[in-house]
């Protein structure tokens, strides 16, 4: 029997098309019960709610009221289903995808929920995979380049369509009407944890790997963006709130909530975080050193350090951003799981069955084959959305298999080359904790990585490792009095396993990927930033 | 109805496995009948008719007597479908594969079917494709350059396992005794030819481009023979024979053979050629500048000039080796239809006919897709078998008919560079002329190369080029007086002929390979000769 009374907290997953709760125990991290609900709108990609005009390419939006709507389902079933009393929640954390964002009014109400403004597009909330802000965002980090900003060395040089300031210029200039209305433009997750607490904070996590701000020097300055439009100097107004580290709690859950929500009046809320960061604490990381991956159809790395540094082509280092105390650093593959699907889809059938056992027979280095895993650029490292995918040492013998083989070893080594960039800082990586779907399906695909990277590799025990994070936020947001936890540390200790069994690395094909290795940094390096790089762009131009 | 006695010439084409009977009318070309002869023992590639042996990898024999024995079977039937009476056949051609080579006695017999030697693998006929003897290539090609000799020049530098000079040095090292017994190694055309006619001659197709033979030089000297092996001093010896260009004839049918064949005694029999060669003149090519593609698993090259030019990379350029009076030259590349069996073979079931009508579709440079051909390494130009295929351009929505594609736009390239090699020695190409399989099959093909080409494609009308192409030479054997031809030029003029429609040059589409060309010669410079070769070379021996 287990204990009814356990102390439990609350997870709440916001993913691209659904909400997952997740009821954990605070002192042993069991997942007691947990539900998902799809977003009644899903992603709005063709026309607004009830209207007929469509929106143009590139464009992804979300309706805010899906989100809440979907926790009133999810939140009561997961509790069900734990079979525990409400009163066990003592504490709630949100994680969310980011940077999903919205304009809201003074009051913290979502423009598109204001008839004034419903039928204008850009009232909407913009979803991470909104990528109609390219053109602003290139101009973001032209300008940013040649006034030599500070805040771009924190992302590798280069920012993102899919950050805040490029969403938010593409407001200001498309539908400048509705950029004047939004008195604040907030995290998806922010604005949710809002509703949950009447508290308007923004976490740190989403503002600094998405936002431009650091601890250390806030928000970029007034005349940064006022350079790009006079009347955009005003963002830095639009970004008012508390910065607060994630799991910080925020306040407690109001009435009206804890109704709908069926929980306790008053149960601690903490700041948000973005989902995948959500992942480092439930991969029991909480200190320095232990790189957690989060492998799906791209894999994400964060890591712990006490100390800032200028990693080359780092997707983002934010002091407090992932674990209170620590700066986080963030890199990332923008395509791991998305090639071997292309490739199962290209070999006919998608049987990664067949593909798995065969190229697990063969030796590391696929007989001769080489690649290059830019099959969506390269986000880390060279920080370049025009380079592409290369293979070679092709030969009329090459199988399907060997092929497959070389795709996974050439994503290995790119984490590699990211392992050599945290190095050449002085940033030790010591192990690796991989996470996600991909990670779980593909015991060859841990194999080679342990071998290329000569680390251990250990898996996450739990399936829902950005859930289980948010629930850790919610046991930090607690506290120790009300059965939650002081500190990450204490909170990884009691909910976070690995699974027992690491992968460690083989001598033999360590050595046989240490002697590839050179070969295969030598084409990193022609193509990525030697003579090939500019063929490379040309290439790029023929995809039209 | 068409003239029962109009005269006709018989084709004889030994291919690999079979042997193709082939009547024409020698005054307009008409393929009157033929018929198909399988060789009775085939391919003998693990144990010798009657051992139980094994015989060592890459070994590849054939048996002299299936030979004779098929013709003896297809030439009745060949005359028969033609519905002529055995008057009519007024000359006879062989083609023949080669380098396919034994060793005889002094009375031309092969020591394989003497029974003192049957057993000796060494003893039977080394086929084409025999590839045991690379150990012996390496250490001519070494040798040839370390002295400097001349005939190294005519063959791009670099020599091939498949020759004679490597076969017949197997045979020593490997069976002294075999290769002290024989009084001659002769080319599997010229001893059909001896059998039919009793006149031991050497076809200067076959010497030439796979004997090291020149007009100019004849073979290469003692010293250079016993400077691999002292013993080898004596292979010159066993080179015996007048050297006759392909198509003047050697004599006549003997009496027992044309009994055997059902031919009239003392048929003209013209000298043989080489198969490939033999398309030349069945594609209507008798003068200088118009170059014949033999296009199958891999694509052969061939040019007539007044000229010789020490071109780069070219296969092999012999005086009077395709046509009397001309330099022939050969280029060759060594993986075509065969890149395209094994994609179509990763890409799952191999429908040629989804990928063909989808590629069509797409645009020069296959949306940002780049490849080097190298799946079998390079043969002309780069002469380089460490080399490999390369594919770049790759991203998540690339398509398998991109690729294919880039594959067939990577072979035009590799046919562009070849043209460029004859071009910058002054040796104009004014026209393609497409043979075999690969071209009849495939009007994209024939489109992208006219396009990256910018030259006109003909396509050869017959389907059977090889054997309209002895049957040419047995016209020209038989002479004007016997109702054959004084000439090729004549006998061109009256058997061989090309369809009617041929596949011109898109203006828009040539410029866009003009602007691709540049980077794709620049990444074949990088791999095939620059940096990227050392890298070539350590990826092939990933291959083990």
């Amino acid at each position: 029997m287990t204990e009814p009374q356990a102390p439990c907290a609350l997870g709440l997953d916001f993913g691209t098309a659904s909400v997952r709760a997740l009821v954990v125990e605070t002192r042993t991290g069991r997942e007691r019960g947990s539900a998902v609900a799809d977003y009644r709108h899903g992603v709005i990609e063709t026309a607004l709610p009830g209207a007929r005009e469509r929106l143009p390419h590139d464009w992804a939006l979300q309706h805010p009221g899906d989100w809440i709507e979907a926790i009133e389902r999810a939140v009561p079933q997961a509790i069900a289903a734990a079979g525990v009393p409400r009163e066990a929640i003592v504490g709630i954390g949100v994680d969310f995808t980011s940077c999903t964002v919205l304009p809201v009014d003074a009051s913290g109400t979502p423009l598109c929920l204001d008839a004034r403004w419903a039928k204008r597009p850009h009232a909407w909330v913009k979803l991470w995979k909104h990528h109609a802000s390219q053109p602003q965002a290139d101009r973001i980090n032209a300008a940013a380049e040649a006034r030599g900003e500070a805040f771009l060395a924190d992302y590798g040089g280069r920012t993102s369509s899919e950050w805040l300031a490029a969403k938010a210029l593409q407001v200001l200039e498309e539908d400048p009407e509705v950029y004047a209305a939004a008195a604040s433009i907030v995290e998806g997750g922010d604005w949710v944890v809002g509703e949950l607490t009447g508290a308007r904070v923004r976490n740190a996590c989403g503002a600094g790997y998405k936002g431009f701000w650091s601890r250390a020097r806030g928000f970029p300055s007034r005349e940064f963006f006022g350079a790009l439009d006079p009347r955009f100097a005003t963002l830095g107004e639009k970004l008012g709130g508390e910065l607060v580290p994630p799991g910080r709690s925020v306040g407690g859950l109001t009435n009206a909530m804890a109704a709908r929500l069926g929980l306790a009046p008053g149960t601690a809320v903490g700041a948000a975080i973005i989902d995948a960061h959500s992942a480092v604490p439930a991969a029991t990381v909480v200190e320095a050193g232990r790189m957690v991956m989060v492998m799906g159809t791209s894999t994400c790395h964060m890591l712990l350090s006490e100390r800032y540094a200028p990693v080359q082509g780092i997707g983002g280092v934010v002091a407090d951003g992932i674990v209170e105390g620590f700066y986080g650093y963030e890199a990332g593959q923008p395509a791991v799981g998305d090639i071997f699907g292309w490739f199962a889809k290209i070999a006919g059938g998608g049987d990664f069955t067949a593909l798995e056992r065969e190229a697990a027979a063969a030796p590391p280095g696929a007989r001769g084959l080489l690649a290059l895993d830019w099959w969506n650029g390269n986000r880390s490292v060279l920080v370049d959305a025009n380079l592409s995918g290369l293979l070679v040492g092709l030969t009329l013998a090459t199988t399907a298999a060997e092929i497959y083989r070389a795709l996974i070893e050439a994503t290995a080594f790119s984490t590699r080359r990211i392992l050599d960039a945290f190095e050449a800082e002085r940033i030790p990586v010591t192990e690796l904790i991989a996470v996600g779907g991909l990670a779980e399906r593909s015991p060859l695909l841990l194999q080679i990585y342990a071998d290329v990277t000569r680390r251990p590799i250990a898996l996450a025990a739990t399936a829902n490792a950005s859930a289980l994070g948010a629930a850790m936020l919610g046991a930090v947001a607690a506290g120790p009095s009300r059965g939650g936890h002081a500190s990450f540390v204490g909170a990884a200790g009691a909910m976070a396993h690995l699974k027992p069994q690491r992968v460690l690395p083989q001598k033999a094909a360590a050595d046989a990927y240490d002697a590839l290795y050179p070969d295969w940094l030598a084409l990193h390096d022609h193509f990525g930033r030697g003579p090939g790089a500019a063929f490379m762009a040309r290439l790029r131009r023929g995809r039209g």
